[in-house]
């Protein structure tokens, strides 16, 4: 594994370093199974932090959790000939088991909308049953040909929200929710900014009538989407006869939406924050958010610094901070330093005999901004009663410098296909132009400058002065967003 | 679905009791797809709360949580020879993906040795590796054609816990510990007493050299095995390389265990603690502990009760009370006690116009003991304080009552073939007698009396006077427990 070897620099080759930072973080790792990867403890637990911060933002808003199959009978999926077209190349199929050919080949669910609106069908009578708000964390199989950890793998583990509502306006309405649910976890945890818009039909989720996304902007510039809100309509609904009867007393078709984010995210909490040094993970999502190193030379030096130690994480623990003693007695102080680094852990504690005599600490910071130091001298009682201050301070940092980072690299009121193309042959970015609504526009775009169109944005991300202008010429419906992506 | 219909009774056919009562309490139900269930929220929420209380179990024991492949080389499963005669017949098998016939099939993981060891055998090389602690929370397939919700389906969702340890003790201890943390769990939040003790060869885990299990007793006086932990021996590592060097420098097999419980401890929660009103959730367990119904005839009333409802909630939710108002128009008080009492919460609060004049509520408590009453008339300011406790009181009560119910129905000292026959024949229960080690016995016993070999109890469950004679005769080895099982 070569762990004390140095990472590929981002500058010279982004996806080598990506790779490279994922296994020796020991996030994850590629399995024997084509296509599937291993979860590592550390990775898992930034997984863990991420579900209940998403977990209680959804009951908090009236989801439950719930649980359907793994497997889907073919003839499921082949009922809404947009999702069978968009998911059927990518299925895994069943088709023995208990030793016998089955009848019928059953897919590892790639979505569950098929399967869970067939069971909503038959719990659904009136319109007193809705709304229907649940939720499910599942794993999920698409096979992909070219795969990469985290970012796109042929299992991995998601959420996927499944509603039903009685009306199209309420459908709309939770949708939009969802999809402000995820900005907020997106920046509030992750500390990765995202713009949230509209999809294009050709960007759409297959079955949906309208797809939102959240876009973030990695470090090399290309754009990531972390998640996605649909609104389905009835599309669903009618494949599957999810009915009820109104408050007028008429048989109507239920309106679905579904959302979902997955172990993708911790790929985007990578690609926004890490360094030359390793990744660096948001204090919110630290498994542990400060590693104590007891330093020593001798084992009459040991038991002071080590006792320290213990007592500090004890007094942090009080304080919610989430502490780690590294006190292995085979590596010295600096492999440590270097493995923190790498695991990205946002404070490290020194307590050296000297430190211990003048009741002090050295505490280092993962990150700094410019002009700051990284590392401080204080006095113990400061810095425990500090740390969980700085840890917010730490956070709110993180999102900072990455707002920072997307505005200096996005391009607002570009009007040229060969600006654009200058854009993204060099730098790369967030464009912002006009655009038709025309799909053959997106066509070009992608075959001259291998941009796609990554989304609408919602007001909130809409350029001060809307463009007139199609970047295909003619004139704008919209303004539209265009990136490299992920 | 016959929603006002009485269940039918437990004395009367216990099978279709329990079948009627799953659904019935919403807990879940049978989906389009054989042998797999949809857990619906009641039933998920139940299980949400298993798993945060084990998930906290086992942190606090050093283990961490990680994440591997659902699919598993067909190569793999066939390795360990024990292991692939115990789990081939009930694979579910993957031919096909991403529209091609794969090299190799893939396996449904039906438990997750193989690929793990083979994972733990990259991370793993000296001692200083050990001991590896993980654990995942996933769903696993095992193909059987007769299922029962939650106790026997295709699909079911698990944690399966890992370990790899230097010495065979140590392995040991690691099996032993999550034993007894498995029967603490049970006890403590399921309230569902359980036997803890050895499997005989015939009954223990493929693959594993020893096999320990707790056994409930449900009240048709079956046995449920909830819960097992195997010592694993060297048997894995030596088929996955899982090597390190010893302190002494010498290459060796890690000692391997794993264990797991799984959604059949619902079915347990169930079998134990039901009545022929409904379910019956330990508090502990509950997604709502207490319910409160707000009685009312007019519009002029209704506002003050629910007022007060809400009210009376928040004042509860501050005492860390999971509280429920059940303010739907649509249904009279009655039909919404009926609907609580089947699904199991231990508490209903009543408060009628005349309660609120009153400042008093009705409480009603789902279960009673002997000469217990099921209503108390009291002051609002007492009944909100008193909740809390009386929580507790009422967890501790259903395990008394199940523990009672255990040893009225335990046979200890049994001789003869012919009275085991008698009492299996009969009321059912747990069987003590003495066992000569002999397989031949196990299934003698079998044959003749449909009762299996449940385990050799551990030292706390054994008789005070052990028997000398095997129940197939001859001289004993060790007590044992026989009863028919589920």
């Amino acid at each position: 594994m070569g762990d004390d070897k140095a990472l590929t620099p981002r500058a010279e080759d982004f996806s080598a370093w990506y790779n490279e930072v994922v296994h020796r973080a020991e996030l994850a790792e590629h399995s024997p199974v084509r296509g599937s990867m291993v979860i590592r403890p550390w990775g898992y637990g930034i997984w863990e932090r991420m579900q209940r911060a998403l977990d209680d933002m959804f009951k908090a808003t009236g989801h439950e959790n719930a649980y359907f199959p793994l497997l889907i009978p073919m003839s499921f999926i082949e009922r809404e000939k947009e999702h069978v077209k968009g998911f059927k190349p990518e299925l895994a199929v069943v088709t023995h088991a208990g030793g016998k050919e089955l009848d019928e080949p059953l897919a590892i669910r790639p979505t569950s909308e098929t399967i869970i609106y067939s069971m909503y069908a038959r719990w659904v009578q009136s319109y007193r049953d809705l709304p229907v708000k649940m939720n499910q964390w599942a794993n999920v199989m698409r096979w992909e040909l070219r795969t990469r950890l985290f970012l796109r793998t042929a299992e991995f583990l998601w959420q996927e929200g499944h509603t039903a509502h009685a009306t199209e306006e309420e459908a709309e309405e939770e949708t939009r929710l969802m999809l402000e649910i995820y900005r907020k976890f997106m920046e509030e945890w992750i500390a990765m900014p995202v713009v949230t818009g509209l999809k294009s039909d050709s960007e759409k989720f297959a079955g949906a009538v309208r797809t939102y996304a959240c876009e973030g902007m990695m470090q090399d510039r290309k754009a990531l989407q972390a998640g996605t809100s649909h609104h389905l309509g009835q599309n669903f609904s009618r494949q599957f006869g999810l009915t009820f009867q109104s408050e007028a007393g008429v048989e109507e078709y239920a309106w679905n939406t579904s959302w979902g984010v997955s172990t993708r995210l911790v790929g985007g909490m990578v690609m926004t924050h890490g360094d030359d040094s390793g990744i660096v993970v948001p204090p919110r999502l630290a498994p542990s958010q400060v590693v104590i190193v007891p330093i020593y030379r001798k084992d009459s030096e040991r038991e002071g610094v080590v006792g320290k130690a213990h007592e500090l994480k004890a007094r942090l623990t009080e304080l919610d901070v989430r502490v780690k003693v590294d006190d292995r007695d085979h590596l010295n102080p600096g492999a440590k330093f270097y493995e923190w680094e790498r695991k990205g852990v946002p404070f490290r504690l020194e307590i050296g005999p000297r430190d211990l005599a003048k009741e002090q600490v050295v505490l280092v910071k993962r990150v700094t901004g410019e002009g700051e130091d990284r590392k401080a001298f204080l006095p113990e009682a400061q810095a425990v009663a500090e740390l969980p201050a700085r840890l917010e301070a730490f956070q709110d940092q993180l999102l900072t410098l990455a707002r920072k980072r997307r505005e200096e690299h996005s391009y607002r009121g570009v009007e040229s296909m060969d600006r654009l193309k200058e854009i993204m042959d060099g730098p790369g970015g967030f464009v912002y132009t006009g655009w038709s609504g025309d799909p053959a526009v997106e066509e070009r775009v992608k075959a001259e400058t291998g941009a796609t169109l990554r989304c609408i944005p919602d007001p909130d991300f809409q350029s001060p002065e809307q463009p007139s202008r199609c970047i295909g010429g003619g004139e704008a419906q919209s303004e539209v967003i265009w990136a490299k992506a992920y």
